[in-house]
C-alpha cells in the first residue's frame, strides 16, 4: 500500500478510443476539487486528443504505442485499459473511479474478464473478499442478489447462504466505510406478492424468510420479502421530493428488478459501484459509446455523479 | 344488451365489509358526475352505512340479507359481491368500475375464480375471448403477459404464440376502444440486458424475436426486445414533467417488471384495467382494506382514477 495515495480518488479514462477521456475531462472541469484529492491514470497522449483540463492534475502516466482512433475496437486499446486498472490497485488509493472500458477490446489483448469489476476482484480481493454490485444516486441504493444471470436461472442461485453471505458484506460496507452501524435493509421478495404464502411461489418461505430470521439474529436489520412494486413506492416518491430515504439500502433478487426503479428515476445520475473489497469503485452506468467518441458531443453527467459518488 | 344501459359507467361497491362502498360514495362526491352517466349496482343498506352521496345516482339493488360487520370476512359478503358482478354484466354498460372483492370470501360463498376478472370473463366472454389486464395511468399502460406466475415459470410461459394472441388482443383494445389504429408499443425483454445475444438467455432470440417478426408483418408497430431498465426512463421522465409517453403502451413479460416501474411513480393513481372483453372494466390497484373498513378513513383517490379512466 503506498501512503501517498491513500487518500485520493484515482480516476481512469477507460477505453483509448471511447468517450472515456472526453467525460473525464468534462466532468473535472465541471467539478473543479481540488487537485489534491485527485490523481489520473491516464496517458497525456490520450488526454490531449480528448480536451483539455483547466486545473494541474497529476497524472500517472501509463504506457500507449498504439495509435487513437476513436470509435475503434483495439488490442492496443484494450490493453491499455486493463494496465490502467492494474496500476489503480497498485498505488491503493481510497477510490478508484473508472470510465467505460470495452469488453470485446480487452478480450482481443488476451484478458479474459467478464468486466472491470472481475480485474478488480482478481487484483485486490484477499481473505476471501468478493465484489458486490451497488447501483447508487444520491441516498437510493439497490444492491443486486445476483447481476448478469438469464431469467430463468434467478430462482435456483438465491439460496440461504447466498443471500446470508452477500447481504453480510453489505452490512460490513456500511459500517467500515459509511460508518452506519445499523443500515435499514429493504427486500424485495422474488416472486408476485412476496409468493402469496406459496401459491406464487415456495422461495420467499423456503430461502429468503430462513436467510432473513438468521440475519437478524446477528443484528442486520432487514424487512422480510415484501412485494416489489408497492417497497420502491416512497423511495422513488421522496427521490423526485428530494426527501429522505426511508431505507438505506434496497436489496433486489435479479437485474431489471433492481435497476428499473433507480434507472427510471435518476437515468443518468445512476452510478454504479463495487464494494467488498479494500477500495471502493465507482463507475457511470454507460458504457464505451463508441459511436460517438471523439466529437465532443458526449455527456459527462454520469461521470459526474460517480467522482461525486466519492466525496460523500 | 339493454340499451338503457349502454352508455353508461356501472359502479359496483364490492364486499359489503371493505371500503368499497366508503370510497364510491367519496369518489362520486369529489367528482360530480352528470347523474345520467352513471348507475350504481349496490344495495341501499349498504350504502347508507358507509356515507351519503350528494346527487341522486340510479342504484340498481342487489338483494343483501347478510349483516354488515366491517373488517369481517363473509360468506354473505362475498356472495353479494360475486351477485353484483353477474348483474353489471347482464345490464351490459359501456363501463364497468368494480371496487375491492375479497377472493376468501367470494371462495366461502362458493364461488371459486380466482378474482373478479374471471368472473367478467365467465360471463361476457364469447367466441374465444380472453380477458387481459392492463395497468394504467394517465396515457402511461401497461400490458402484463404473464401476471400471477411464480418468477421461476415466467421463461416457459412465454411462447411465440402466447406473445402474439396476447398483443394481438392489445392491438384490438386500442383500435376498437381508443381509435387509436397503429399503436405504438415498446416490448420489455425477458433477460437483463435483452439477453446480449444469447449469453444472458436465448427467449430474446428464439421466441421473443419472432414473434416481434410475425406481428409486424400483420401491421403491429413494436420494439425489439429491449432492456427494461433502460427502456422505462424516458417514459417515467415524461411522465414527471407532464409529458406525452414515448410510446402508447409497454409491454412487461412479468409482474414486477411492468408493475415497479407505473406503482413507483403513479402510486394510487395506478388503475388496473381488465380489456379483451366487449365491456371496459376498471378498478382501483388496492384491496378491501378490511384493517380500516367503517373507520371513514379510506384514501378514494385510486378510485377516482379508476371512474375518470372510464371517462377519456
Amino acid at each position: 500500500m503506498t501512503k501517498e495515495y491513500s487518500e485520493k480518488i484515482a480516476i481512469l479514462t477507460g477505453d483509448p478510443n471511447g468517450i472515456g477521456a472526453e467525460i473525464t475531462i468534462k466532468a473535472l472541469n465541471t467539478l473543479n476539487l481540488p487537485p489534491c484529492k485527485i490523481v489520473i491514470i491516464s496517458n497525456q497522449k490520450i488526454l490531449n486528443t480528448y480536451g483539455k483540463l483547466n486545473q494541474n492534475y497529476e497524472v500517472l502516466e501509463v504506457e500507449y504505442d498504439g495509435i487513437i482512433t476513436p470509435g475503434e475496437i483495439s488490442k492496443d486499446a484494450g490493453d491499455f485499459a486493463f494496465r490502467a486498472i492494474k496500476k489503480a490497485c497498485e498505488i491503493h488509493p481510497q477510490y478508484i473511479v473508472t470510465a467505460p472500458t470495452s469488453k470485446e477490446a480487452m478480450h482481443l489483448a488476451g484478458h479474459n474478464y467478464s468486466g472491470q469489476t472481475e480485474v478488480l476482484e482478481k487484483f485486490l480481493a484477499h481473505d476471501g473478499q468478493k465484489a458486490e454490485m451497488l447501483f447508487v444516486s444520491k441516498d437510493f441504493r439497490i444492491l443486486l442478489l445476483t447481476r448478469h444471470l438469464p431469467l430463468k436461472d434467478v430462482s435456483k442461485t438465491i439460496t440461504k447462504e447466498f443471500m446470508r453471505e452477500k447481504i453480510n458484506r453489505l452490512s460490513e460496507y456500511f459500517k467500515t466505510k459509511l460508518n452506519i452501524f445499523t443500515p435499514a435493509f429493504a427486500l424485495c421478495a422474488l416472486n408476485p406478492h412476496a409468493g402469496e404464502n406459496g401459491i406464487l411461489g415456495n422461495e420467499e418461505k423456503e430461502n429468503m424468510l430462513p436467510a432473513v430470521r438468521e440475519l437478524r439474529e446477528n443484528g442486520v436489520n432487514i424487512t422480510n420479502p415484501t412485494p416489489a412494486d408497492t417497497l420502491f413506492i416512497k423511495g422513488v416518491q421522496n427521490y423526485i421530493r428530494g426527501e429522505k430515504m426511508p431505507y438505506d439500502c434496497y436489496i433486489a433478487c435479479y437485474h431489471d428488478q433492481g435497476l428499473i426503479p433507480i434507472k427510471s428515476i435518476a437515468s443518468e445520475k445512476t452510478v454504479n459501484m463495487t464494494i467488498g473489497l479494500d477500495i471502493i469503485r465507482t463507475s457511470p452506468s454507460h458504457g464505451t459509446a463508441f459511436d460517438i467518441a471523439g466529437k465532443n458531443i458526449a455527456n459527462p453527467e454520469s461521470m459526474i455523479e460517480a467522482i461525486k459518488a466519492c466525496l460523500w
